[in-house]
């Protein structure tokens, strides 16, 4: 008999996450029934989105319910199956959730792509759900033409830092917002964006205007609230505003106004267009090509920050929103398997 | 030596437009230097743009400078002219302004398209820059599909009448919002929309969620405001909001927050696209011919409402904002020629 550990929602949070929001439990892993797999879980990741998935209402996938292993897509090895088409030892990915081993039907399961030359941890902070996030939102909704100005919020976040660098590869310039010196050191020095401002200590509107002295074509936007206003008051003739995310209010407990700004878009004909990486699962092949691609020419770079043991996932999925991580935030919960 | 009366403006508005917001001034109409035109005003269109032109700020144009001569879209009729693309007798549209005549050079005025049994109204009730706006935002920008459901706000205004009628005539299941029982029958009973809610008197997200039971993939959208954000919270996945005005905010002063629903543009993956007629003058042809053969087979009405005298014009615009008129709010400044 397995005992599996998981982490239960208990109650929906307000605000912040708090660990009591969780209830750690250990409970025995069921016997799989015809075409259920059993997947040891190797990796979380920690999104914005998880956030968006505890409210009471529904988003673009239905809330966790109390009392449900809390969902979270992640990395696993097949260790059991009664599905022809997924055998021991065999690397998923999935919503295999907050615990140690998850039995779900093989049609729930993704391969992994073979990737040789690549850590695991690619499969998040490179390519995955991340990296389909900021090639497809920036490429497909962004529509980047070289010589276009281009802000990303949330710029040293794991989509922002990849999309900030797709559009260097397409010929943008590109001024990335971020919130500490170490976050805008990094974009620019290392991902070799053209400007980065730090948000917290420059003045929002000046330094941007400085930074894009010829407007803003595309915001590739994470974050929404002021930095959103600010860009929007600056936006060209016909400006993209690439909705990614809000993270801004995704632990807001009273309703957020829209930008000040919303007037500009009919000014401007800009466009605002919301969108989430499910839509683009089916274009997944396309997105890793390029990505591995570009990261085996030098072109991309990426960073994860892996923290060890399931345990410390409902504290550490607030470094998503108190500013404290770069790049993208994974949790190890066993050991990976000898690629 | 011919004299000309025209509105000045000698102060911004705050707030709705006053009378002492304009100075009425009689002074002689200029000679005419080569290539320019004398064009006598007939019709002076009143639109919502306008109040938009007289901040302080630029928007998509320039902002009408304090001394200037009131900017106004008029229809007018040559007197004299020293270019040789118009001839006196010539019909033509063009910014003619709040005054009796206008001199401009010919390079700043249209000739009206010859359509033979039209009111000269026609060009601004039915044509012109406002059947260009239904036209092009709802069939460009909103991509309207046949059984899609279609939500019009200020759906008894120039603009919001037509978008609605092609939209039934593309196809869709329309509703239309609107501020009194009369416009409220005139679009369902007259105009053939689905159904009509009055924002005045109906509980706004209640009245839509039974107006659109497959809720809502596009958005004509006049208004703003807490219309805009009940529309929001019921759109469908890729919705598309069709930014054509925020009437609501445009006397607005203080600055006004975007939708609290902003949220939903995220998890909807939908659109919000702002657009100005003035982009789409270079495809007036296909416009025209469209809009005139629908109302020769009956499938498009429009109504104007002129009001007599360019002394009127300042008072009267308040109309626009005050929901007393219904369809197109002109104001005649001379005896229309006959056609």
């Amino acid at each position: 008999m397995r005992i599996n550990r998981q982490w239960l929602v208990a109650s929906r949070p307000v605000g912040l996450i708090k660990e009591s929001d969780f209830a750690w439990q250990e409970a025995r892993v069921p016997d799989l029934a015809r075409d259920q797999v059993l997947t040891r879980v190797v990796h979380v990741s920690l999104d914005p989105a998880n956030r968006g998935w505890l409210y009471e209402q529904d988003t673009y996938i239905p809330a966790v319910a109390l009392g449900e292993v809390m969902r979270g897509l992640a990395i696993g090895v097949v260790e059991e199956s009664r599905d022809d088409t997924l055998h021991p030892g065999d690397l998923v990915q999935g919503m295999l959730g907050w615990q140690q081993y998850a039995v779900l039907p093989a049609s729930a399961l993704t391969r992994l792509p073979d990737l040789p030359g690549l850590p695991l941890t690619a499969h998040f902070g490179l390519l995955g759900h991340i990296g389909l996030t900021a090639y497809f939102g920036l490429l497909d909704i962004g529509r980047p033409k070289a010589g276009e100005t281009l802000v990303v919020t949330g710029a040293a976040g794991a989509v922002g830092s990849l999309a900030g660098q797709i559009g260097k590869i397409v010929g943008c310039r590109v001024v990335g917002i971020a919130g500490t010196e170490e976050k805008c050191q990094w974009i620019k020095n290392t991902l070799g964006f053209d400007a980065a401002i730090n948000y917290k200590t420059d003045p929002l509107i000046e330094a941007l205007a400085a930074c894009c002295p010829d407007g803003i074509d595309i915001d590739f936007e994470n974050v929404g609230g002021k930095t959103l206003d600010a860009i929007l008051s600056l936006i060209n003739l016909r400006a993209r505003i690439v909705l990614c995310g809000l993270i801004s209010q995704y632990n807001a407990t009273t309703p957020v106004p829209g930008p000040m700004n919303f007037v500009n878009l009919l000014i401007k004909r800009a466009r605002v267009e919301g969108f989430i990486v499910v839509d683009y699962f089916h274009r997944s092949g396309e997105a890793v090509a390029e990505l591995a691609k570009w990261f085996k020419e030098g072109k991309i770079q990426y960073r994860v920050e892996v923290v060890d043991g399931l345990e410390n996932a409902p504290k550490v999925i607030n470094r998503l929103f108190d500013g404290s991580h770069m790049g993208k935030l994974i949790v190890r919960v066993s050991e990976e398997p000898s690629l």
